[in-house]
């Protein structure tokens, strides 16, 4: 399994290289040798985690970084990787192009695995290898999270059958179409349901991502990421004006 | 000049090709034929804006995406391109990297500019080669915009000398001194002054971004991107508590 990610990590670089295109660094260098060599969960204090954000044709650029962003200040504690079925570039809805990290089967253990929203998931549904690569990334992961209609792929695994959930309030009657066994919430800025939070659209993803790291790191943690992002909180899961902009609620 | 940009962009997508990267998509392909053929600036109601975000190395994701998701929305009024020094990929200061559809050579005639901050600025106001290719972008340009301690770039160029502007409230002081001609405003969300924005840090980028549009295409288009994306746009360019918060004012 460990000469497998090698192997395809020099790949990767190497066809990069070869093709003279510039990788400004390893993508995976901050990941420790240990962390590989212990592929069980492992949310030790000497060890980072992983966070893995899935991506895939036509993802929706805020959902993914503003939530990476915050994340992103966590140097020290967490690592991000961007995981998606092929390895070379996927273009967001709005143009620009992101790197994939790893492949599904390539990615090493996540203890956070996130989904963002965008055209995209349209098709994304509908493609099993897809869906059921994102249901074991997020099975195995102790800590998953969608963005906007992100949240119509995670409920297409099954995954959260019976459990609350929220999304897009734009989109909000076609994601409930994909998990009917959800009990969907109308009007919340993020839901948190075990080890499952959702979060409504688009830039709700960024004050999700700030409610998993004072859960994962403390509040005074997530209040100075903010701060340093120069980032007005919306603390309030239930702060939600768009519910009843998109007629969901009176 | 039209036949190098065309060669340009068939050597980059051959390499991609040869290495076997996926590319989702022409990157320019949403840029009309026309627009090449006429490489002088026009805002003619049939052509779309060309938006180039310059990157670099450690550029920041939420300075970078949050506006380029808000322009996102105009597809038919907008194209988005990313521009650097050199093809390939640029990594940001979280991790994830970007490709980079244009060189500072090859770019198409832009209608707005815009330069991030991040970790990066630091090295890249000590290279005249970047700040002069910045400046002569920025020069040619309608509309230019800085986010962050993208400021100090632009501040670097010399084309904010005499001018107002802001940036990242906790590297203030850093950035005053990349231009000291500059009339640096402790306390704004963002400032505007003829054809520059500059945007406090990190999230002001999105407000800023917003502002942008309404200046572009009206007050009621941007409201509608803000709602679309469940965002509640700061609307008040001198609503700024990270100027206290980091001891710049009283």
């Amino acid at each position: 399994m460990i000469e497998i990610l090698q192997n395809s990590r020099r790949t990767f670089i190497g066809s990069l290289l070869t093709s003279g295109l510039l990788l400004a660094g390893d993508p995976v260098k901050a990941i420790s040798k240990n962390r590989y060599r212990n592929m069980e969960y492992s949310n030790a204090q000497n060890d980072k985690m992983i966070l893995g954000m899935v991506l895939f044709d036509r993802f929706q650029l805020l959902d993914t970084f503003g939530p990476l962003e915050m994340f992103g200040s966590l140097k020290d504690k967490v690592t991000i990787v961007i995981i998606g079925q092929k390895q070379g570039l996927v273009k967001s809805s709005a143009g620009p192009a992101v790197a994939i990290d790893y492949t599904f089967e390539n990615a090493p253990k996540l203890d956070i695995v996130m989904i963002p929203g965008g055209g995209g998931t349209r098709v994304e549904v509908n493609d099993a290898l897809f869906v059921n690569a994102v249901k074991k990334l997020a099975e195995q992961a102790p800590h998953v999270a969608s963005i906007c209609t992100g949240a119509a792929v995670l409920a297409k695994t099954g995954l959260l059958d019976g459990r609350n959930a929220t999304t897009n309030k734009r989109a909000f009657h076609w994601v409930e179409t994909q998990g009917q066994q959800v009990n969907w919430v109308k009007k919340a800025r993020w839901v948190e349901d075990g080890k499952y939070f959702t979060s409504s659209g688009i830039s709700a993803g960024t004050d999700m991502a700030l409610a998993l790291i004072a859960k994962l790191f403390g509040e005074d943690v997530a209040a100075g990421i903010a701060n340093g992002a120069e980032y007005e909180w919306n603390k309030d899961s239930q702060h939600d004006p768009f519910a009843k902009l998109n007629g969901l609620v009176d």
